[in-house]
């Protein structure tokens, strides 16, 4: 018997907490939905994370409300979507072979760069120029600059995920595309901060630019740099420890670590775990590590998925409410113009050989950056209720268009697939 | 890039929202230090559950205040602690042969009926009869109530941990003591009701002991005998899923949603998952369950023993503040006769064969309901912190001193041990 008394010491004492019984439901229903989604995804030839970011849908707080909103289960899901995303981006990381990452890396700075720039400049130019009867004429070119900047990033988690569960995160397309996503953080984190100013009403100078842009880039390389160097000399010691955990739990800290440092030095939380990841690919414990990282991952990713699936209020999708037709109209053409913006990018690079169509379709995915940019956009008054709602439209539609084209482009996939999934 | 413009989004929009570097932190710290002492404990011949429980009392707020004793990241670690003790149940069950169980049902119920009369009666002469200076004498003979429940609720998650630890789960005396341990709760329920009643000033009826004794019972059994006939026909259709993570992660997600039934039944949460873990165990299942679960639960598990390290005051032991001396004095005291009582326990049912001693040890950890009983005793205002903190230390002294016993007594194991450890 543990915190069990709970209940009766609330009602007794009058003390709070917790509603422990509840935040488990709420969990069991998270992973049954998401397994039984996934299942149903995977039989009519999807990939298993589109069944779960509809699980999602399902089990939010607009369709069957398992899922709240907001309240302590809320916070507690969401650190354990956290989790799970860090421990994927590590697990990716660990699957990532620097080398091979060298030799695509002019591919993906070029298909980064044209994938920020393009999306960029499509929603800006959308939403200054085609008429939709959103939001205040004076304020309009600003809100413009946070509709382009919604559409630059890419959902590494995502993407990485899809390409996971078709067993092409090693093809040199997934490379790229992994080599990209990563870029596109780093870009959008120098993005946000502009935007940021911008919504402060403040300047924003060249110099704190450069400066966010050299500390996103410098913790990667500082950080892969040094543990490169550390790790195996450390883990040679903690591989001899009696607990045959201690090694894949030690190495799981080290990233959750490395990602508050991320977090702390001004770089993105995902990116300390993905750095980690790529440190204990070059130990001799990656293998034991990533045996038993796995099934952590396996309970903990999914948690992320739905929890996406469930930021998607179902009401906007109905045309008949009022203003609802043409909301979805306007939302219609941004998704158009995100996911054009990003196959286009997949056409950058001309010196290499690579799949082009797939990487593009593979950066096409949004997730909660763009949801991220829309919510500074409304907090500072730039956006309205209705702007938003056009933003996460465009968000989930991204993100439910790309799994089943990826799993079209990759099918019969040529060349060099890893053999195993991350999952 | 997922949540991780939280710092910069809060900065801008006067946002909120848990700090997710600083919990990462703690949650690295607590891993880290967790498999440090618990390799320290087994190079000096200890458990590993006593390192990681040395680990908690280093990283608790009153040492080097890694871990916070409340707010945001309490409350996380907290739940995931929650989570850590419901997989080991999980797993304790999953590893209980039922019919085994049976055969030494008689001799569990004697030593759980001993183990909760004898320490209660102990606590309570103890604390009317020896002055010991603390507390209102008007309010004396109900304070004893509060210190004679407090002593009766072995703690469950800590001796299994142990017996885990030196794979004893399956021998004759770990069976009487899980069987005992969990009959413990069960009483443990029924007189913190009581207790809770006198607290609130209120009088408890015998026909409401009884019923809370009958759905604390009537829950294990209803809910073995429905999911014992359930489960292997639900898992022969889960294990044709073809992602292979889909059977451990519905069992557990079961095991969860039974937790939360158990309490919302008026039984306890660790109860629910105590049989699910015994309806899968009877499942073709339940090897690949145990295989995939076991990873997870070396993540959380640890967090609770850290977690109930840290709630140790260490302040407490210095003997040279004012009245320190004398509070050790009656501490002392209480936990003796704490040991004292189980130890007795032990030589209960006199028709059954086993190694009494063993037994008895096994039982003497008391865990959170003791705290529970002496928190609802301090809120009514019956006990002032001085005998809190009698309490606290009484917990955390039998919690450290079992460990090393059972180390002594389990050793050269003669019969029917496990082959392999939970852990």
């Amino acid at each position: 018997m543990t915190f069990d008394a709970t209940p009766v010491l609330a009602a007794v004492a009058g003390g709070t907490g917790h509603d422990i019984p509840a935040f488990l439901l709420t969990l069991a229903a998270i992973l049954v939905g998401a397994k039984l989604f996934g299942e149903l995804a995977e039989r009519i030839g999807q990939p298993a994370v589109l069944g779960e970011l509809v699980a999602g849908v399902l089990l939010g707080s607009s369709a069957l409300g398992v899922i709240p909103a907001a309240g302590p289960t809320a916070e507690v899901i969401t650190i354990l979507a956290e989790l799970g995303v860090l421990i994927l981006l590590f697990e990716i990381g660990l699957e990532t072979d620097l080398r091979e990452m060298r030799r695509v890396g002019s591919s993906a700075v070029a298909v980064a760069g044209v994938g920020v720039v393009l999306p960029f400049l499509a929603g800006y130019l959308y939403w200054s120029n085609v008429p939709h009867g959103m939001g205040d004429p004076t304020t309009l070119s600003t809100a413009a600059v946070f509709i382009g900047a919604a559409l630059t990033a890419t959902s590494v988690g995502i993407t990485a995920r899809v390409l996971s569960d078709l067993s092409s995160l090693g093809s040199t397309e997934g490379r790229i595309i992994i080599g990209a996503a990563v870029l596109d953080d780093v870009l959008g984190l120098v993005i946000l901060t502009v935007v940021s100013g911008i919504a402060a009403g403040g300047s924003v100078s060249p110099y704190g630019v450069a400066r966010i842009l050299a500390v996103a880039v410098g913790f990667l390389v500082v950080a892969i740099a040094i543990g490169g160097w550390v790790a195996p000399r450390l883990f040679t010691v903690v591989a001899r420890m009696k607990d045959s955990y201690a090694t894949p739990i030690i190495a799981l800290a080290l990233s959750f670590g490395l990602a508050a440092l991320a977090d702390l030095a001004g770089s993105a939380l995902i990116m300390g775990a993905f750095a980690a990841g790529i440190i204990f690919a070059r130990t001799e414990q990656a293998n034991a590590i990533e045996h038993r990282v796995r099934p952590v991952g396996a309970l903990l990713t999914p948690i992320f998925f739905v929890s996406v699936g469930s930021s998607l209020d179902v009401n906007l999708l109905n045309p008949m409410r009022p203003g609802g037709a043409s909301l979805l109209l306007v939302a219609l053409g941004l998704t158009a113009l995100a996911i054009l913006g990003k196959v286009a990018a997949g056409y950058a690079a001309p010196w290499a050989r690579f799949r082009r169509l797939a990487v593009g379709v593979g950066m096409v995915p949004r997730g909660e950056v763009g949801l991220i940019f829309a919510d500074v956009g409304r907090r500072s008054g730039l956006l309205t209720d209705d702007v938003f709602s056009v933003v996460l439209l465009m968000v989930m539609g991204t993100t439910f268009v790309a799994p089943p084209l990826l799993k079209l482009l990759f099918r019969g996939e040529p060349s060099g697939a890893t053999p195993e999934p991350a999952r």
